[in-house]
């Protein structure tokens, strides 16, 4: 592992991803992105006691599924990397608190899976871990009801928010072949004084921008080098945002999809500004990216979620939301 | 960096501590360990509008410190690890926003402490970091009323119940000389099912156990070959339990001594079954534990805290408590 630039790391080994799996809700099975799960569940309780619970075992169910396709056990892990939306994260607890697999709690919000991933990469990578896995997950009923209002009220939406995905993704890396981890660039805290709780797109574009600009100057690339830029639920205001940054600084950016626009239709599924949470990013990579980038359709990817660093606490004390994205570069 | 046994990590080049730093309120300006703190607070809003951004400025001014004393300036850090127990680790967010270092969000509860540690290790014994710092932090106010009842009630504490100290500890990590990290036994998460809020220590003590025993395996060694055994805020139930379950296993605890009892005087403090919280164990290692390896006065000691992975949400939902326990080996 060798520090590129002031904020990027390049692997050596290249640790591989060698189990993926993606897990979701019923809105997400209607979705296009539908054919790229491995499981989807018609109920928002997956037959359990609360949303919350429901949530859990999502994070179980994607975890043991990515475990397995690797072709390990769970005894085979040295380490978990795994975080979610929930206070004290929770969901990640309690749905992997029977993998007996030595367990570090990660927050970065909607930019967990990316963390994760990061994290796990830099385990193997360092023979940290031989196996090491990334985990995260969210649940539409379980975040509208802790950040915003019961779901009782039917409360109007904004044309801004973004629909909390109920989905959960999951991955496994350890040397080998297949897609592998060549960067990551950890992202800084940036905010730019956005006050909107029903507009995250806005708060996060500005550290989208920033780790971009960060890794492209790192490395010495541009947007043209890759297949593909993912990023992780902008939605609709944060990609328009995002893309003036970029143009802003002379580097336009092309190529360009962001996961909270691809796991549904907007037209008919009334997600307004597009999908969000950690488990839209972590779906759409563990499910739909990673099955193209394995076809060979994409060689050369960036991944880069986008996490919105408040709480309900902070935005009722009149703080600013601040902003952070992760970026990991992934090559077949 | 390699690996030992099932659990644990063996460092070879030894990331040294090169700064640390205590920051704490009243109640701990009145301990028996107020000469070790940097820095003591006589009010509990620390000159903010909140208790929340008084528990963030905790985290700006131990993080500003320790890198001050390492001889650092902020952009010297590639990463810095932090997590705290407020909902979306907002302590930690706010706190560390202006310090415009590479973040990365931890969620361990009251073992944080130990897990920032042992990830700014790891980062730098691999090489991924130069530097790297390792900060958390807790405010009795703030996780009064998040987890309790708001303070205004005046409601009666329980005899287990623990006191959540009003404090902050921050490490900057790098190659040189000083209290360095030998190894890391990363915690699995243990749940023997107690449901008691109230009672955290006995929550947390079987994960405890289960890392310590983890770790002599591992290393083949025993409680005896080391100066002292820190664990992180057991209090006196959690501290009785876990002698209990070391002395089941055949393996007898001595030389333990433990934050949560060390930070306050029972008998003068009121604390009940001692300190608790991110920052009881991080405030102790980042004054008094350093300070005395730094003297000299123990050269050889093991540092273990320990967390309770819940929130108000899953046990008014009847979920038990699970613990997780994160073990980091110093020496001089």
């Amino acid at each position: 592992m060798k520090r590129v630039g002031q904020y990027t790391l390049r692997f050596e080994r290249c640790p591989a991803i060698l189990g993926h799996a993606a897990v979701g809700g019923k809105k997400e099975s209607e979705g296009p992105l539908a054919p790229d799960f491995d499981q989807l569940f018609s109920d928002s309780y997956l037959n359990q006691e609360s949303w919350e619970k429901a949530e859990s075992r999502l994070q179980t169910e994607s975890a043991s599924l990515a475990i397995r396709k690797a072709g390990l056990r769970n005894t085979d892990i040295h380490m978990i990397f795994a975080g979610d939306l929930l206070n004290q994260c929770i969901s990640s607890t309690f749905g992997l608190r029977n993998l007996n697999i030595p367990y570090l709690g990660q927050y970065g919000a909607c930019s967990t899976m990316a963390q994760t991933l990061a994290m796990a990469a830099m385990a193997v990578e360092s023979g940290a871990a031989t196996y090491a896995a990334a985990v995260t997950s969210s649940h539409f009923c379980t975040a509208e009801r802790q950040f915003r209002t019961p779901l009782e009220y039917g409360a109007q939406r904004a044309p801004t928010a973004q629909w909390t995905a109920t989905a959960s993704g999951a991955a496994v890396l350890g040397i080998g072949t297949g897609v592998r981890v060549c960067h990551v660039t950890v992202g800084r805290i940036k905010d730019l004084g956005v006050t909107d709780m029903a507009n995250m797109g806005a708060a996060m574009a500005p550290a989208a921008a920033q780790t971009l600009l960060d890794f492209f100057a790192d490395t010495s690339t541009a947007p043209e080098d890759y297949d593909a830029i993912y990023t992780g639920d902008l939605g609709t205001v944060g990609t328009e945002l995002l893309h003036a940054l970029m143009r802003e600084n002379g580097v336009p950016l092309s190529r360009h999809k962001d996961c909270g626009l691809l796991l549904y239709d907007r037209d008919r599924q009334d997600v307004h500004a597009g999908g969000s949470g950690c488990g839209c990013s972590a779906c759409v990579l563990c499910g739909h990216i990673l099955n193209a980038m394995e076809r060979g359709e994409e060689k050369n990817i960036l991944f880069m979620a986008t996490g919105a660093l408040m709480s309900t606490t902070s935005s009722q004390q009149g703080e600013s939301i601040p902003g952070i994205a992760h970026l990991v570069h992934l090559s077949v």
